[in-house]
């Protein structure tokens, strides 16, 4: 709970049944720092959000059910529309309200059911309703994702961390929904580095199906007025760590998966080989059903490493999979099958492809490719 | 049928069950051009085909239910010996024979078995089997896939293709097997450009899985002898028109596919944007679960579009799927959704998007994702 903050999470009927209106209500104002998809389509609260007057912010209202996304004009008129009625509510001026949708691409939202529905969500304001508001940004989510962290000390303050993700994740800037609050005094112009950082270590180094949505936002608020400076290298900490935790629930929750997979490639020459290594074999489709059939199928991890499109010497690589080397110097060292099926059959498994070439690495999680992810996909607007 | 070229395929032990290795002879000697994968990491009969003395080439060795590669220098002297034993059995020198593998990665080929079967392979051998041999090189194929076209005229001959593949296809440079065989007499330098752009109009507008793979290879057999320049244009006709038919049967029989899209991008600034965005589209798993599930769910085409790392205004783009434009300007124009799902349920959709912003287009084959694809790669092993 942060004294101020207030949240609410209601149904206004976007979705056919379940929650899909979140409100955040900021007392006194807060500052605000946002980093959004990189996705060429952007959705409508990206491109409404960048307009508007950043500093206090008073108001957040996410929608589920439509990423109000390819919606052109009108996707940005409708923002404006609504919210006008909720400042008119709140007493605000609707130019310190920011938006983000998430949901099905090309669908205007329904407006007047949203304003119908405005009233409710004002009302049910509450400091402790966070947990309503994180179940109403959900999609094919199956659970809420919340981190909250108190800081004790002189400094007291609290950290809470909301966000929303299953499918269409593949950050390579930002990623899905994540909101980060607090009530530590800190300016966004000094922890703007941190934050971006933060994600490229917590959000960024995740992946569900490879799919770069286009509604991809974090947003942090911070508490305006003066800075506390003394206690800001523990709270960059805190806030690092707060947006990895809610990273690794959006991937331990990503559509349909069974298990998830820590891929780690070091030894290499340089980080940005680490990387495309690691990012290919974390999105191939023959290394994720590979996962999901418990296969130590190390060949289609090799197949994917040499499709990153960077230099390694294949002869050079070892492979280790659940702590169990299997590969040396590019060749197979036997193994027993069945007990390296018994090994996989987890729900993490790590995979360490040593390039034995320099001294860069990267890692990043990713999941497992499923009959349930064709399910979900297969009839998600149905 | 080719005189002079003869066909075998036998059941040598490599695969639990059925025919795994294949035999071409020539018996008097043939011209050959290969194009192979650009896959860092290539299968030893990559690295071993290109050491040896290619002309005039006696025989080709196929075997399916083992790549080889990933096998170091042991899977290239395996090569060599199962070569010198095949070069005595048909009395010709070892270093005119080719080899092709395809199967699992990371096994070397069981090398005694095969000597063993060679002499049957031999005895197998004639100028009609060549259907055994396109059986003999599938691996999770469902069906054989052989094309022959016999031109009549002043000259003439006759062009036998056979590929196989249908999975790890995403072929940048050349693809998975395919052999395409003539009895018209042609050099490797006069065709050479012809074939690789033939590979590029065929094998490399189709898209399975995005998977790359570690042994693509595909080559071209020519008479030896003096050249027949007369009939060439025509020639690289047919020889096109082979290698498409070879290129739609592999993505058509796809792992697990139940269909095919066409993804057509046209009105780019330039080639490169359209090849990007349609290559991105057809190796999205949203949009392919989409098509599965018959979703006219154009909002993924978009989203994936976006995610292609290319210059386009989102604003302009119109999409048409299966003849219904559905987009107009960036914005959906209301369509009935029951009728789209009908028109989608077919066995070959055609999706179109025209960026409105130029006059290049590119467009490439995919398949949709389904519980089959998952299916066979989660247990592909075992």
């Amino acid at each position: 709970m942060i004294k101020g903050i207030q949240f609410s999470g209601i149904a206004s009927g976007i979705k056919p049944s379940g929650l899909d209106l979140g409100l955040v209500y900021f007392q006194e104002g807060t500052n605000v720092l946002t980093l959004y998809t990189n996705n060429k389509v952007k959705a409508a609260h990206i491109l409404y959000d960048k307009k508007i007057d950043h500093t206090p912010i008073r108001a957040l209202l996410v929608n589920s059910g439509c990423a109000n996304a390819c919606t052109g004009k009108e996707g940005i008129s409708d923002l404006a529309d609504i919210g006008k009625n909720l400042g008119k509510l709140l007493k605000i001026d609707h130019n310190k309200i920011l938006f983000a949708s998430t949901g099905v691409i090309g669908r205007r939202l329904p407006v007047d059911a949203i304003k119908q529905a405005l009233p409710a969500a004002v009302k049910g304001l509450k400091e402790t309703h966070m947990e309503d508001f994180a179940k109403a940004i959900m999609t094919t989510d199956t659970h809420q994702k919340l981190v909250k962290e108190m800081v004790k000390g002189k400094k007291e303050y609290t950290i809470i961390g909301v966000a929303k993700g299953s499918g269409m994740i593949n950050p390579l800037f930002a990623t899905m929904l994540a909101f980060v609050f607090t009530d530590y005094p800190v300016s966004p112009d000094t922890i703007k580095t941190t934050l971006r950082q933060a994600a490229r270590e917590s959000f960024e180094k995740i992946t569900v199906d490879g799919e770069c949505s286009t509604n991809d936002t974090i947003a942090l608020f911070t508490k305006k007025g003066p800075e506390d400076l003394k206690g800001l290298d523990e709270f960059k900490k805190k806030l690092s760590s707060v947006m990895k935790d809610l990273a690794m629930m959006v991937v331990r929750d990503g559509e349909g998966a069974t298990k998830i997979a820590h891929i780690i490639v070091n030894g290499a020459k340089k980080k940005d080989i680490a990387e495309k290594i690691a990012r290919r074999i974390a999105i191939s489709p023959l290394t994720k059903t590979a996962f999901f059939g418990c296969d130590p199928n190390w060949g289609r991890i090799m197949g994917a490493a040499g499709d990153a499109g960077v230099p390694f010497e294949p002869s050079k690589v070892d492979i280790t999979l659940q702590g169990e080397q299997i590969v040396k110097g590019g060749l197979e060292i036997p193994f027993d099958e069945q007990k390296m099926k018994g090994l996989m059959n987890k729900k993490e498994i790590s995979v360490i492809v040593n390039l034995n070439d320099g001294k860069s690495s990267f890692d990043i999680y990713t999941t497992d490719l499923t009959f349930d992810y064709v399910k979900i996909n297969a009839s998600y607007r149905s």
